[in-house]
């Protein structure tokens, strides 16, 4: 078989899809602008083939961060087959929604109703209509990263800078409405102060990730809790991508501190598309007086992939072993880092470290890490998402690959060099792509 | 096996799920207060089984109008397994994207690019905020029904009416920011008048659908299209609950009048959750100025069973088929009816009868044939979505069952009595639900 050329595919993709794909993280100039395999054939495990049948093990974000069980698990896939071929869609309803959301509300006791949908934003969006409507009050305080609709992007119009303290830089207000302008005011992790300053009666809504890169300060996060209820405004824990990683359930739980609403997503579903807004009664009732409906949220697969999901992370207990690589990752790069007097910080949630560079050009740096490693059958970035089919033995693998690119990297450093790229260097924030 | 209380267990889920389900179309109370028997074990073809086996033919929504090929189909599912047992997530992205883009494409010749995402609303809200971008303005003219998202609930923020003549009566904005209020206008489907007194410069969005109970008066079509053009706004079609069931493609093909973008969802999938937006290049590029992204919006499933939809309706050439199915029992219906001096219309598309009994207490007397037709094997609503499963066999049975309860209905509109109903009678508007 003649060998496919995956760019020249992707800027054709280009020409009828904008900017080739759905998602902005899966983007190639987001890892190896013009090198990156960007298309995928088969995925096993924590194992990639490209369309070119090229193999590489992910040390990345397994599907961004959705995959904790490792890609395409057995048991999760015998559910979803069964699923499908006794239908996923019908006139009537799927009795696995019930099923699921028992099963949420006793990971979290605190809840009592859930809602589901297919997609974080459209999750989060719910969660918002619902918090709105029960507390009265439109306005809302957020903090962190909350997907693409009006209500969040709305951060953006008074101040065009106001979300780029929040993940992703240079994100575009063009075609939400400008009179939501005054709907929506931000605070910054960590900082009681900017949350003092733009709390008052008229917020209705708090919306924050109670953990994203770094560890929160409690004091801060009760501080938050108390505030909400003082000023009966609806507090949200939008834990699409802390969820279902360090503990069986919201990251919440860790830290004894309840939301009135938390929203999962990704690995809820290990993979498969379904989201879920867990909720206090009086609050999520209150979604009954407003409407709040659509037909894919029906659909059988979403359900029983997250049951499944559910039913084999407890049995295998995964978020344990994945903190535990996680911290071996950790501690395995530090080592390596400091052999060859480079200086690395490495962050985020137990089981998904973020590494990077600190010496200027850090963004070419990792660019040239992802570079090197795609070589040597490494999808490698800064994210390092652990999951169940991360064994020690890939990860050591991973460790001696990483060694040979340090060393590289070191000789550049201390040369004073630039790393030599063959492409452009990385994106690190939303750009336009031009087709 | 002891037999299941499905109203007990529906009971037990409204308790922890606001309305007992996701979607208020596929309620018991839309068909059947207390008796419908709401949750289903398998659906295979136009055939449903019940938690308790219990056997239905679907002579109603078939998931919501989704799945003209029938329920489960083997060929579809056969490629949604292979996906499935290939990997559906992955950090790197589907190849299948740009061959479901490239098919959309080609049906529609005067489109060019392509976007998707899980869920019909959401689609709607990706169209509204790429046209919003493309137009430079916020304001929007809606005729139709277009799903729960804040921009189009806030029609009913300036009047709570104003949605009434739109599908679905009765919808609430609360949770929906107030200060959206002057961003929608509606006009009424095939009123010229209604169209012209709304309809200015400031107009940046016309949303419609271009036929869902009625035909479109095409020179009604033909000027909103021209308006449009007129005042530079953007004409968007939601062809979620038209498209794929009368031709290959959007209904506007054999109306010859094109929008700049068009929404599928429902019948694109077959009941898999993937719903497109599909416009003009100079259009949809916009998105690129804006944030729209999703982490669910790439996994593979919808992909694939997009194009296995697209490819087997082509095959088989299904359309075609269930015109002549929805034309035949159209055909008996009214000749069952005229049979026993009960008058009926039955609107919609060629594929979907829409039926509806012309006498006082006509919520009444649907629920009465619903309610009878479920004693004999049959769901049976006022909306009878024509499948390739649906053979001449099945609806003739239909009919024969049909003609029983009619002859019953006749006695009692002859005699001035009500027909008697073990329930309630059913809900034709949106309604909270008292858990």
């Amino acid at each position: 078989m003649n060998k496919i050329n995956l760019q020249k595919l992707l800027s054709n993709a280009k020409k009828i899809i904008p900017g080739g794909n759905q998602l902005i993280s899966k983007r190639s100039e987001m890892f190896l602008p013009g090198l990156w395999p960007n298309f995928y054939k088969k995925a096993k495990g924590c194992s990639i083939w490209d369309l070119n049948n090229n193999h590489y093990y992910d040390f990345c974000g397994m599907g961004v961060t959705s995959c904790v069980l490792g890609y395409s698990d057995n048991e999760i896939n015998q559910q979803i087959v069964k699923a499908i071929k006794n239908g996923s869609m019908s006139t009537l309803n799927s009795y696995e929604e019930y099923e699921l959301a028992k099963k949420l509300i006793n990971i979290h006791p605190w809840s009592s109703m859930v809602k589901f949908t297919r997609s974080g934003g459209e999750a989060c969006s719910v969660a918002i209509r619902i918090a709105r409507a029960y507390s009265g009050k439109d306005k809302i305080a957020i903090c962190g990263y909350h997907g693409w609709h009006d209500w969040y992007l709305s951060l953006n119009l008074k101040n065009k800078n106001n979300l780029d303290k929040q993940l992703l830089p240079g994100l575009k207000t063009i075609g939400v409405p400008k009179s939501l302008s005054k709907t929506t005011v931000p605070f910054s992790f960590n900082d009681k102060k900017s949350f003092d300053k733009i709390i008052n009666k008229k917020i209705g809504v708090i919306i924050m990730e109670p953990m994203r890169d770094k560890l929160p300060d409690l004091d801060f996060l009760r501080h938050v809790r108390s505030t909400a209820k003082k000023i009966n405004a609806v507090l949200i824990f939008d834990e699409i991508t802390s969820g279902f990683h360090d503990n069986y359930g919201g990251i919440h739980l860790k830290f004894g501190i309840n939301p009135d609403i938390v929203i999962f997503g990704k690995a809820l579903g290990n993979g498969h598309p379904i989201s879920a807004i867990v909720g206090k009664k009086n609050i999520m009732n209150r979604s009954q007086d407003t409407f709040i409906s659509s037909t894919m949220w029906t659909e059988r697969v979403g359900f029983v992939a997250g049951i499944a999901t559910l039913n084999k992370m407890k049995k295998i207990n995964v978020q344990i072993k994945n903190i535990n690589k996680g911290n071996y990752l950790r501690m395995k790069l530090y080592k390596v880092a400091k052999k060859y007097n480079i200086n690395i910080s490495i962050c985020g949630l137990e089981s998904i470290p973020i590494l990077k560079f600190l010496h200027k050009d850090s963004d070419r740096l990792m660019t040239y890490y992802t570079q090197e490693m795609l070589k040597v059958g490494y999808l490698a970035g800064s994210q390092i998402v652990m999951s169940s089919s991360h064994t020690q033995s890939i990860i050591n693998q991973y460790i001696k690959a990483a060694d040979e690119v340090f060393k590289s990297i070191s000789k550049y450093i201390s040369s004073n060099k630039k790393v030599p790229l063959k492409g452009a260097v990385k994106h690190n924030t939303f750009k336009r792509l031009t087709t």
